[in-house]
């Protein structure tokens, strides 16, 4: 088990992407600036698509400009294209973050071409990838389609081996539907650790099926020590309507720090963070530890 | 890994000993046919405590003798005095789990006596136990509790020690106020299995902060195979009243049977039974399976 673990704060993006609440750009920034406070240090901070397709990712360009330099150092943006990518470049993201979904339904619907056009598509943005711009690939839907069902370990290798040498910085395992158990993650894990032995790896669970933080715990048994988390728990699948978000940040740092694993996030600026973003979209969050709060502590338990 | 898991069922007991919805004995006696019908086959059917301060528990004695034989045969009745073993000995349970709170403040306010006590008593019910009557001890709040904070293992090895021989057919470790993670799973198993060796155990696990399911994955790794879990995750804690209930028998069923590991029980059934219970509540329950179903299966998802 590693001794740190590293969260990618990711409720900018995928947290509110999907929320009928709209997020002014202020209020982005904001959201970002308090993750920061709480000690986060990783942020996927918006994608780069269309505002007409994804009205709630509208102006993640200005976005990233209007950041504070230190935090535009530590933001990832997300991108499905070409001219994603370009945008992304141009705003001064420090890494980007190119999604391939491993079932060809889900790729076609959500970014418009299969997954073996993805894959060219990568190759073609990792040979223009600038001096200094870090990436990560993000395989989704790695443990289950909505339209295919199962997605096996050998169309994952399959994919892996199709990348080839066009090897980003990082790459990421995500549960994009929330169907993912224990023994999924050990065995796609160790697909991809016997790809790339040498390259991080991270996941990007959700708690759909209540999954969520077994797998943290089976990513954490395979030496995995970067994760993804929304504060709060917010955001969802458009796919898996009646689905619940991501792992919820505060709820991954009770886990972790409860287990000796250093975080570096303070818990009770997160879940204050994660009160903040309720309040934002108004919405009830379906973090628990934001309700339940931290271990009972001697000096607030009543006596 | 165990290749077989056996659930028991405690929504007739911890699942509606909270709740404002106060049950007839019809509608208990239906709720354990439903989860009988969905293949369950133990059930904690109800508490023998007083009915002035439980009222949802009111006329247990009656329940046991109103239920069909054949469940009669499988129904464990939760004691926590001598009245109520006699109780549970004379309306006919098959089983008597008996609580020991192993901080001496929860214990005190929840049965009136504190830990040392509780062990006396239950050595004079072990003595009293009648031929062909199972029993188990649960060690309640095992984890952490709402008053005293930490409990540590060396706690749970010393009322261990004083337990004695007056060995019960199976132990349990409950973490009532949820506070438990992974790694205090595997380090208390490790002192109830080096204790008693031979002797079943189970885990009473409530996902009060969202690692209740993986310390489910823990305690598989730790050879554990009994879990005790609630239909829809109803339940709560008294003392917790913000926290969130048992975890989810369907939720359960979802990550064991994707994992390989058999549960003989119905998912589909079990969802609906845990609908009939959130109507009977008249509650949103906290599962999530029953929001989200089951894997994608190809008949059913969109094309």
């Amino acid at each position: 088990m590693p001794e740190f673990a590293e969260i990618v704060e990711v409720s900018a993006r995928d947290g509110i992407q999907n929320e009928p609440k709209i997020l002014g750009l202020t209020q982005r920034v904001r959201l970002i600036e308090r993750a920061r406070e709480a000690g986060l240090c990783r942020f996927e901070v918006g994608s780069f698509v269309s505002a007409t397709k994804v009205p709630q990712m509208a102006g993640t360009d200005q976005l990233v400009r209007d950041l504070p330099a230190e935090l535009r150092a530590d933001a990832i943006g997300l991108v499905l294209s070409k001219v994603g990518f370009e945008r992304a470049c141009a705003a001064g993201c420090s890494e980007v973050n190119f999604v391939i979904v491993l079932s060809d339904t889900f790729s076609l619907r959500n970014q418009g071409r299969d997954t073996a056009a993805c894959v060219a598509l990568w190759r073609e943005i990792y040979s223009a990838m600038p001096a200094g711009m870090r990436s990560c690939v993000t395989f989704a839907a790695a443990f289950g389609c909505p339209f295919e069902g199962e997605v096996t370990r050998a169309r994952l290798e399959a994919v892996l081996s199709e990348i080839g040498d066009a090897l980003p910085d990082e790459l990421s395992l995500a549960d994009t539907i929330g169907v993912a158990v224990p023994r999924d993650i050990r065995d796609r894990i160790k697909a991809v650790q016997a790809f790339a032995p040498d390259k991080p790896l991270r996941l990007h669970l959700h708690n759909t099926r209540n999954t969520g933080y077994a797998n943290v715990f089976a990513g954490l048994e395979q030496g995995v020590s970067i994760f993804e988390a929304s504060l709060g728990g917010v955001g969802g699948c458009p796919f898996a309507p009646r689905a619940t978000g991501n792992i919820a940040t505060e709820d991954l740092i009770y886990m972790l720090e409860r287990s000796g694993i250093s975080t570096g996030v303070d818990l009770d600026r997160a879940i204050k963070a994660a009160e903040w973003l309720e309040g934002a979209l108004n919405i009830q969050a379906p973090g628990l530890v934001l309700r339940a709060g931290g271990f009972p502590a001697l000096e607030r338990v009543a006596t």
